[in-house]
């Protein structure tokens, strides 16, 4: 496959942070929401992964867009997307909650965040579920508010990420329990920061609501994450196959169901709960899934990210039984992993299977558990 | 602004043709519907524009996903998200159907194929139609079945497309009317061609039914167009803009009615039809709206393609008065071109105006007409 160049135009959004993310030397993009979501600052995806075991990195993923949902029917529409029982949810909380359609396939697994009693956040993935939200509370002529705020999130990941947001925040910081967010001073304005993100090094998320005020957070952050060695970074492939975090899109789409992709936890069957999809998800909780999410670790020389699905083969057959959606190298496992959607009949641990990588190329893999370790 | 490469994953979508868009050499790709949109081949954007003019292009517009919408309520549930009459549609037709929300605000500008009584297509612009679609026949529990079919328009552009299409297709294809589309026989499947495309060069769009045979079709228009100097191609910045052809998330987002896009003629406020938000646009039609799409030309050096809107303003006072969300220098007109939204009060076709590019360079403009002529 060849390097293609990012052609730019308005309707590929850029974000409040796109300015200092060109300063700092981004030079791979990708998008996300139609939005820009940086993937390399000139460094090996290697040197990244090390950088962000040890460190600390401040990542634009302002990509992450958020859907206000507001109103007497806020709480009874967001229950009927997601089959994840709601009803204990408090304010200052979040939660991961897949959304379904009426035929239980994945439309976006965003993180709800609830505001007050009434007003919600999903920060979601990249699929418009704004449209969906939308298309929902019109068809069913639901009192709600929807809207896309001007909200754009900042992550901060890493080991170091609490001492430097503490430096900078407060030791409140520290009071902040994962999955939980609060609201902190910055120029002026109360901003929403949650201890969460899309890593396994630990960190935090800053909501900032206020595009005008972007450069000036990324500057703070950035001038006092100086004494951590704080680098520009993002999401690291390495990081997040190891750590078995999804990506919607990559390793589930509509054509999945929450079991199918590890979710079951949050499927709820609940009598006092009614959700789309439900009779169909309750069908395949009791005659089982098609297939299902594993980790497989394969050999063979390192090898690059995966950008075109890598096929998984029967050992045996030599047949089809799944593919790997994501996939690359760990030096630190010193093996290739991969995330992968394998067959019934085919997805036991410690299963032996065949991987075809680009190039034709064969590899003897085993199916592992997920996350790696 | 840097060049910055585009990462490839599953999330960002191949299309049927895209192995042969990279044998062919892409050098830039855009990502629209979540897939892939060639936007050069190493020709600059010039070459390829004569070209165009004088020849004929092979597109890959596969990102033009469908949205199928089958069943007794499809043709109620399409009049509801268009405020387009379509009482009269014919099978056989296309028609560009503004998408609008509940505000009047565009959600998509898609062109409606009637396939049969009751089964519509959707081509798709950059938003995700399908979700908005079933949503709305979800939330209103309507009796209509939704999906995205695994069809990929691939446009065959410019003067010489009747000629080539006919050579392979027969002399039916000289039949078919601007925007109408008919049934045409391929490996033994039968495959919809419409006289359309994102051009005003002339051409067709073959909406190609089934990914599988796509390296296929294109090779056998890429043979058979050695005779016309075919070359791969893609909607061109400078035509598209001397044409006035709107781009959803450049010209139109949902900040825009109908109206303000000069798509007034798309919009009936019959009594026999009901769409949402028909009492706002009835409203804007008597009171006016607030601001318009309109043309500008502007002088100094010839100027690459806009990527972040450029400032409008005003010549008399030096405020803001709208932003060229598309513009580039068309070296037939030998003047830099743009498509722009300019405030009420502002719009006057001649009126004198200020234009601000990139790196702060300032340009005497005046408004236009569109197309540019």
């Amino acid at each position: 496959m060849l390097k293609s160049t990012l052609k730019m135009s308005k309707r590929i959004r850029r974000t409040p942070f796109t300015v200092r993310v060109e300063k700092y030397g981004v030079s791979e993009f990708t998008v996300v929401n139609h939005t820009l979501l940086p993937k390399s600052f000139q460094k090996t995806v290697e040197e990244d992964y090390w950088h962000l075991r040890r460190n600390v990195q401040i990542w634009d993923v302002g990509c992450q867009r958020q859907v206000e949902i507001k109103g007497p029917d806020a709480k009874k529409l967001i229950q009927w997307m997601t089959p994840r029982n709601l009803n204990n949810t408090r304010i200052g909380q979040c939660l991961y909650v897949p959304l379904v359609d009426s035929n239980g396939g994945l439309l976006n697994d965003p993180v709800l965040l609830k505001i007050s009693e009434n007003s919600f956040w999903l920060s979601i993935a990249d699929s418009d579920i704004l449209l969906w939200t939308k298309g929902l509370a019109t068809g069913a002529n639901m009192d709600v508010q929807i809207k896309e705020p001007d909200v754009w999130p900042l992550a901060i990941q890493g080991p170091k990420a609490e001492a430097l947001m503490t430096d900078i925040f407060g030791q409140k910081i520290k009071t902040l329990k994962f999955f939980n967010f609060d609201w902190f001073k910055f120029e002026g304005t109360m901003q929403l920061i949650a201890r969460s993100g899309y890593s396994k090094q630990g960190g935090f998320e800053i909501y900032l609501n206020g595009a005008n005020l972007g450069p000036k957070l990324w500057d703070l952050i950035w001038n006092a994450g100086q004494k951590y060695h704080i680098r520009p970074g993002c999401p690291n492939i390495i990081e997040r196959i190891e750590g078995g975090l999804l990506s919607y899109g990559n390793e589930m789409t509509v054509e999945n169901s929450p079991f199918e992709c590890g979710l079951g936890n949050y499927v709820s069957f609940d009598d006092g709960i009614n959700y789309l999809g439900k009779d169909i998800l309750k069908k395949e909780a009791e005659v089982g899934s098609q297939r299902q999410i594993r980790g497989i670790k394969f050999g063979g020389t390192a090898l690059k990210a995966c950008s075109i699905p890598w096929q998984v083969r029967s050992k045996e057959s030599n047949t089809f039984v799944g593919e790997i959606t994501s996939g690359i190298y760990s030096p630190r496992l010193k093996t290739n992993i991969g995330l992968s959607m394998i067959q019934c009949g085919h997805w036991d641990i410690g299963r032996e299977v065949i991987v075809r990588s680009d190039n034709n190329e064969f590899h003897n893999g085993v199916i592992s558990s997920l996350p790696f370790n």
